[in-house]
């Protein structure tokens, strides 16, 4: 395909010189570049064809990038990029070295602001709008939000902030909402009704102008326009956002730039907070993805275009997210009191079988987190039993509802952490490195680490059995392939298991031995790094309550320790097993390997693990380097 | 004072026989009993004298314990206390031992939610009514919220959810706003104004009111009513609760039994999500608190109800709170990129005065920590700089805008942690114990714990100059009454110092040696400590960037490590110091003081500090029970 003129465009100010009739042109081959440019690197796609000529408009209309655009989550950002200099880039995205699949301020002075969780955009917005009026700049901020994250708490909060003046000083801020009907999962809860009506036109300034003509005609119309003016100087209701302080227009068509251009340029010029409803198609112009967008949602990889996303023929291995989905239907049958609870992530966390299954027990609190845990508490003090399936990454959102309403009254509600550890193409903002560290300081929190496939499901069989705040963690995508026991079986509690004794293999007993002790699916690389070194393994699985017996047993059988997890090593697994051996008065050297204590950056996953020292190779590099090549020499001299 | 009537309830059962006219009685008696109460141990006052009629209502309409009331925050559950069998032990409220200032599940089983934290109850309460429809129960579920706690997130969040069906289930909540036009500092925000226009009565209902009695006696009147009917078909809009798909009533008196009592009956008789908009006078009945509701928030200690609140006589030490007050005040005048953000704690975080000097610079977002952060973020993206004062408690709420908005980005925030550590009488639920171990985890974060007033001071200054995330962290109270040097000077950026020297004093060189490492305001009590047992003691200052020159230098010179923080010690500074020492190949026995793995209960702050063992006492006994009473034999044979 060419695409003659949207190779002539690489920076917005090139756009703003095309003469407006143009502009219809650039979109279609801006859409059918970001089509083409999908298929072939997979990512993001339904919200990306969605937002082509609201991106058009904006940078048409606004001065960017001294007016700042803030784009919400961030995954509808590719048109932007395409039209921003990242043309020839767009190869590279989500890859290792590319250019990342949401904004970030350190890729481009046109991305103001790095997204990639929902519902910050109007925060950060008000922010930029305020520093301006602060500094006594004249410059816009405009924060596009989608339907599905404006649910989300804070984008409440930053409206009921940025609807006010402060100290006299009033932001020119720009919300778009960009109303697609969708987040990801089908669309939930109270606003998106609202939204709908809103929609739909059966709104009061469509009934006004409705009754008007019903009486236009009548010698009645007088008295009524007075009715009218009446009601409204008694403050008749606007729109939610009305109420909010912000002066709302819409809904319009996103897809028109003959609406969209001269009502941007409107707002645009006017001061304070303003709002703009705008309608979008997710997957306009792609035929499949209009039709089905929750399939179309995002590419896993290449896809040919013509024929759309097709399932690979030869069955994946399955995913620990569908391990999950197929555990919570068999759970739910053995037990009416489960409940499950997802925020807003149906298909994410494999939850669509038991939707199906069990729709009264079966809650999509919308993009909820905070109120997804506190929400479970309750039904939990009910003696239900929630399970909260949550991507590690948005537990974050919740750490006070867990902390404050779970934990500290040691409710009975289990989390399933989906996507712990890395999680490849997203990269950073949605990397699941830190809940081991943030879980296991709140008291009464239990955190459990299965290794493989069939670990994961007798962990959340064992979570589930334990009355308490339970978290198990498992990371994106598949594990080693280990058969599935449908029969469920609790483990031990608190207890691990030795996986491999240091000695045997190479009938070295009695030498000085390393013990690796693994929490999670990196188990397997550390045992085959042990084979390499004769190392005993230890599979811990509970991080908390940790195995403090079999830490006691392998500090008195061997001479050093090698911790490996998949989270960062600040505050992890490995300093819990620190913690233990200390507070027995043990004393061992003890190397920790985990996630470095930096921002790691999308990729293949595999290679990022490799690149981060996980793989089997970079643990026994790590061990060798540490402890030395020859095992008999492990007992350090230097600490003496 | 004698309460004839009162000293016969000792249940709500009790109550609900009560003809219906003693009940003003009853609340007269119930006020004058919280007055009295509180005047003797402290507390809570305005919200609890506010909230008298609307406690006895909701215990006379609903069924309680089977009914569940929820409220929020729970700091005017007072008189909720007094009338479910606890009016004998409100002379214990908040201190040792005694009950909590807070609902608590395990202490009534008419506290069917632990509270403290805003802006739960209406999550809570949702999973109860939607618990009792999936069990097939008939009971009803209430939420008593504040118009402060309205303004959160989360609270959107659960309308959101609540206002919709979910599987066909609809669950019976009502949601109670009491709305008395405050949350702790004057109210903020433009659903603050919302409120105040409700409650003005300038509403579509009474506009509607008004024009139809204008309309009454003339011909048109059934036109209009037409015109009324046919706008209602198109949906006319209501308030934003019933846009969130309550069944909006109200506002009604919320002093007045004879409007409470049947609006009550009437909500409690319908089915699914009702609203419930009453207006209260928080200190109502005192007049003093009427007056000034701010300052009678909360007694913090003794008062005679005839005088009101007196400031002492003598000088109290200045707070950590008054420290960073000062400081930022003097820092703002030094650069005016400096914006001051508060989530709702003007008074409690020292900012009356900067918000007094610096208008435009000052931001209350209301009960909105979320976005506090954020919005902080995007401040700082324009080049300003934004100091977040904010709880350690509550910064739980905004861990992931922590985490994805501001470190991700490396922006360059403040973040003033007061209440650090134990928090006395509120207890476990305000508990700011786990801000090391949650902060520190996170890549580019930057976490300085000041040891007294003058520290403080100067951490802050020094961590105003860093460039990138800090948090300086402070406990409540005061210190040990350093004096304050005005000058400003930065600390040696990641360096702590030696403070005490062992083998000195005692003339004991070359015997082996303690080193305390401590972190924050427990260095006095280490230092203290530290002189029984002729231990060297270093004041961290930092805990993120750790000085790892100084821990190699102390390992070196010393046999064994003692860490003292007041945070929790699972993934504390204390376990950053052993993962510096094992990253470096040091291999030291380390003994860690710090907060316990459970939640610690309210109560006299000095008092707890000591049953943590974190007094000088209970510092030097860990030591001894740990290494042994002679220094000589600290080097432990047992880990060899």
């Amino acid at each position: 395909m060419s695409f003659p003129l949207l190779q002539t465009i690489d920076s917005p100010a090139d756009l703003r010189r095309l003469p407006r009739a143009q502009l219809k042109q650039l979109a279609d081959e801006l859409r059918a570049y970001v089509l083409e440019s999908v298929s072939k690197t997979g990512g993001h796609l339904g919200s990306n064809l969605g937002t082509v000529e609201l991106t058009v408009a904006l940078h048409y209309v606004f001065n960017t990038p001294e007016d700042r655009l803030v784009w919400d989550v961030g995954h509808q950002t590719y048109p932007h990029k395409v039209l921003t200099g990242r043309r020839d880039r767009m190869p590279g995205l989500r890859q290792l070295g590319g250019i990342s699949g949401f904004p970030r301020r350190d890729e481009s002075e046109y991305d103001t602001f790095g997204t990639g969780h929902s519902s910050t955009s109007i925060s950060a917005a008000h922010g930029m709008a305020m520093a301006a009026k602060i500094k006594g700049e004249d410059r816009k901020a405009v924060a596009i939000i989608g339907d599905g994250a404006m649910t989300a708490g804070m984008a409440f909060e930053a409206l009921n902030n940025a609807g006010v003046a402060h100290g006299g000083l009033m932001g020119d801020v720009l919300v778009i909402l960009n109303d697609n009907d969708m987040s990801i999962s089908p669309p939930v809860g109270a606003l998106n009704k609202y939204l709908a009506r809103l929609m739909s036109g059966s709104f009061y300034a469509a009934a006004r102008e409705g009754a008007k003509s019903v009486l236009k005609n009548t010698p009645l119309y007088e008295f009524a326009r007075r009715f009218e003016e009446h009601t409204k100087g008694m403050v008749v209701p606007g729109t939610i956002f009305e109420e909010f302080g912000f002066n709302y227009v819409g809904p319009i068509d996103g897809h028109d730039l003959d609406s969209l251009i001269p009502t941007l340029e409107n707002l645009r010029d006017r001061g304070g907070p303003q709002f703009l409803h705008v309608v979008t198609k997710k997957g306009a112009g792609y035929k499949l993805a209009e039709a089905d967008p929750v399939k179309y949602h995002a590419a896993s990889g290449k896809f040919d275009p013509a024929v759309g996303f097709v399932k690979s023929a030869t069955p994946a291995k399955p995913t620990f997210t569908q391990i999950f989905g197929e555990w919570l239907c068999d759970m739910a049958e053995q037990d009416p009191r489960l409940v499950g609870i997802t925020p807003a992530m149906r298909e994410g966390s494999g939850m669509v079988e038991f939707h199906k299954r069990f729709p009264t027990r079966y809650h999509d609190v919308g993009i909820a987190e905070q109120h997804s845990v506190t929400f479970a508490a309750g039904l939990a003090c009910e003696g239900l039993k929630p399970v909260v399936a949550i991507y590690s990454t948005f537990l974050q959102r919740a750490y006070d509802q867990l902390v404050h309403d779970v934990a500290l009254q040691n409710l009975d509600v289990l989390f399933a952490l989906d996507r712990a550890g890395l999680v490849g193409a997203d990269g950073a903002t949605h990397a699941g490195n830190y809940d081991i560290a943030f879980t296991r300081c709140i008291p009464l929190m239990s955190v459990l680490t299965p290794a493989d496939e069939n670990e994961c499901r007798q962990a959340l069989y064992t979570g589930y059995q334990h009355v308490g705040p339970v978290t198990v963690r498992y990371p994106r995508g598949a594990g080693v392939g280990t058969a599935i026991e449908k029969d469920m079986q609790a483990w031990p509690w608190g207890k691990g298991e030795i996986r491999r004794e240091s000695g045997k293999a190479q009938g070295r007993a009695g030498a000085p031995r390393i013990a690796i002790l693994a929490f999670g699916t990196v188990l397997y690389p550390a045992l085959q790094a042990a084979e390499q070194l004769d190392a005993t393994v230890a599979n811990m699985r509970f991080v908390k309550p940790l195995d403090v017996d079999l830490v006691r047993q392998l500090a008195e059988s061997h001479d050093a320790f090698v911790t490996v997890e998949e989270g960062c090593i600040m505050g992890g697994a490995g300093s819990a097993v620190m913690e233990a051996l200390q507070a027995m008065g043990l004393n061992l050297p003890v190397l920790q390997l985990g996630l470095p204590d930096q921002f790691v950056e999308h990729g293949d996953p595999a290679k990022l693990m490799a690149q981060c020292g996980l793989d089997a190779a970079g643990i026994a590099q790590s061990i060798l380097q540490r402890f030395g090549a020859r095992p008999e020499l492990l007992r350090p001299a230097a600490n003496e």
